[in-house]
């Protein structure tokens, strides 16, 4: 891969050099070269391989969880990194328990159905009751009580497939509330169409909205329908207007477990102080071994970290900083504990960004900083850019456990990835090593160890 | 699609009346005028839609399959057909319990499974074990007992994708026999690699081999892992050297069931007494809705009967039978039962063929007569070969409930369908609906109207 790399860096030098304003030729250069070694040995891959099939699925608060920690401070130490450690928290653990349907009425049949993160138990011999439709979650919002009373309602809304994600964000709305608007409508229950793009016999899990910070739980019962199931439930109803239906779901819910952020270090020269963070998350859903979600993103970040380090023997000007986040799944709980923890740290936070949108290629480089530093800002994506990447917006999340400190100030970047498919598998069984090819992880590995160095070792500011 | 259809055959009738010997240019051309029919109403896709979801799973033997024959038996009334009737028989009846399995060394994580018909229980507790993996189940015969003894067998097997089906016949040698062979090895359960093509995470059910008459159960506990959890089991063997793995598999075993085969007929009239079977299979595993497997023949092999019915007021020559078999899945029960409770009609069976292999558009006419009539038998397919069809060989199996019936020595051809993705789907929660593309139907019920008018209104013999 590396003398195909090679050619495309001659070939598009020029064009990136027009961005290149605030950064030296000669570091673009040695960014560009670095980013030319990604595919070698692919470490990325190497690194989505290991997490996944010495740890598997991976749920917030729990002993598997605990076990990625280790898995990543062991392999933080063996790579070589600075300062590798744990930064524990806890958190309330939900644990997921018996998930079963079926329809009893016109049509016997089971259903596949799985419990959205959060839910409250049905108790061991479920509930049963006619089904009511909604198309949307507005319009679950705007149905009167007497409708719903004593109902499993049924969301019906489907996600839109799109490359940047922007389905999810609306798909995503019903899974965090209906349970809880269901519940105020006196509602029994709630099950809504899979917060996903696949016709496979999936359910996607996910997390509901947290109401309280104390563990409480509320809301009905809730779970996801696979698409297939969705469908099915629907004609019958379209044809026979009424379903009556049994769901069990027998989650716990235990007030507090432990969990963590993982966070290794490259130590910085004459800036040792300004930091440049890379993330990504540690925990997964419990269905899958979490391969898409997120141990791609672990071994893209730990990888093209480590490409700088070994590039930079003297070390980079500023400090690179991994955080690896735990729970992320369940609230970006790691990610409020990380920027309550390092408060008075973030303004030294120069740049941040995290990979947590599967294994995609990467298609656009965006910022979110000040509005007069989008150019020097773009410019950290110059080699990124030559790998085929568009030039994006300042309006970038920088990722799910970005949240917190970019609401605080820090300005970051998005290396956003093709996630046209990522929906296919999120949060469902399916989410497994060999759906990732090794080829892409070494094309995101390229592409984030140009970021990292330029970011490590150029003097621009981008607040 | 009727006009398109016209134009094709416009074209192609020259070509078509090469084989047309025995079969007059009157009689082949009604045929052809028949196929452009199918895409009118799709009355195919209607009733595979309308079985899977208002029947849905329908396991041999069971209240489920009790309740598609009476969709069928008034299904087929509705539509016209004379006849209709049920010949019931009992079988012993199998059905699926818990299924669970975790890895407990070195990496806990648990494992997508799914049990094989006719597997023996492992208690609610299951069993606990090491692993033993072999590549094929040559290699586990060839094994010697003191490695088996005490371990959970892993038979890793892979299926090889073919357009024809033929890697199934390999592949489903695993199924049927490693709980036996295992046994006698003293192994306490086995585990294969799904028979399957996919990398979708389902687990491929299907039947053992059927030891005994008398419904008693034998082998050890035996289930399929998934594609990626085959694979995840073997990269730990191969990284570690050993696993330890706990199964558990509740099914039960009843030792009498009703199930029954779905008969009805369109009467023929200068030669009543000879039959033209044309069947499909009603049952279905428990774990999809059967809708490739075998929904889509139901409704191909019905739609096209129909559409010969009404193109023929005053009735073909020779009587059209539909056999919807029950209890294919399980081992051929349906067609055994045929061919027994009809074996004093059979050699008036003119030919007969069963439409079990899913959705695909069909790529070869082939035939299974004697070798002098191989011409005159290829002629009932000139219209199928018009539609895209290749002339194929004399070795036809003519469907699975064709086995016993073309054993007493009954002609049979097979109208065979691209198999490519059929086993992606094949006896797992998958085979649902949505994998159907309606105009794949309308192209099968194109192809059998035509077969079943020519074979019905011939006066050709295939002995």
């Amino acid at each position: 891969m590396s003398s195909r790399f090679s050619l495309v860096f001659t070939l598009l030098f020029a064009t990136s050099l027009a961005y290149a304003q605030p950064i030296s030729p000669r570091l673009e250069q040695r960014a560009a070269a670095l980013a030319g070694k990604a595919g070698e040995d692919n470490l990325g891959y190497a690194l989505v391989e290991s997490l996944t099939t010495e740890v598997g699925p991976r749920l917030a608060g729990t002993e598997a969880e605990a076990r990625a920690r280790e898995w990543a401070v062991d392999r933080l130490r063996s790579l070589g990194f600075s300062h590798v450690r744990v930064e524990p928290f806890e958190l309330p653990v939900w644990e997921r328990g018996v998930e079963w349907a079926q329809i009893t009425d016109p049509y016997p049949q089971p259903l596949v159905i799985t419990a959205l993160g959060g839910s409250t138990p049905t108790g061991p011999d479920g509930v049963e009751a006619e089904v009511t439709a909604v198309a949307s979650l507005e319009q679950l919002s705007a149905a009167p009580p007497e409708n719903m009373k004593g109902k499993i309602v049924f969301v019906d809304e489907v996600m839109t497939r799109t490359q940047d994600g922007s389905g999810y964000g609306v798909a995503a709305g019903k899974r965090r509330a209906a349970a809880y608007i269901a519940e105020e409508k006196g509602a029994v229950a709630v099950l809504i169409r899979s917060v996903g793009t696949s016709q496979h016999r999936f359910a996607h899990t996910g997390q509901m909205r947290r109401l309280t910070e104390d563990g409480a739980v509320r809301g009905v019962p809730a779970a996801a329908l696979s698409a297939p199931d969705a469908d099915q439930l629907q004609r019958i109803l379209a044809s026979r207007g009424s379903v009556t239906l049994r769901m069990v779901l027998t989650p716990q819910q235990r007030p507090a477990g432990m969990s963590g952020n993982v966070i290794a270090e490259i130590p910085g020269t004459e800036a040792a102080d300004e930091i440049v963070l890379v993330g990504a998350h540690l925990d997964s859903w419990d269905l899958g071994t979490g391969a898409v979600d997120d141990g791609a993103g672990v071994g893209i970040v730990v990888a093209a970290a480590k490409q700088v380090m070994d590039a930079m023997p003297e070390g980079p000007r500023r400090t690179v900083r991994i955080v690896l986040f735990g729970a992320e799944e369940v609230g970006l709980v790691g990610a409020q504990a990380y920027a309550q923890a390092h408060a008075d740290e973030l303004e030294k936070h120069i740049v941040a960004s995290e990979s947590d949108f599967g294994a995609g290629r990467i298609w656009r480089f965006e910022t979110n900083v000040a509005e007069d530093k989008i150019d020097a800002a773009q410019a950290l994506g110059s080699v990124v850019r030559s790998l085929g990447a568009a030039r994006g917006g300042n309006n970038a999340s920088g990722g799910p456990d970005m949240k917190y400190i970019r609401e605080a100030g820090v300005p970051v970047v998005g290396l956003k990835q093709n996630g046209w498919d990522y929906f296919d598998l999120h949060h469902t069984p399916n989410d497994t090593l060999d759906k990732i090819d090794p080829a892409d992880i070494a094309h995101n590995v390229a592409a984030w160890s140009s970021f990292i160095f330029l970011a490590a070792n150029a003097d621009g500011y981008y607040r």
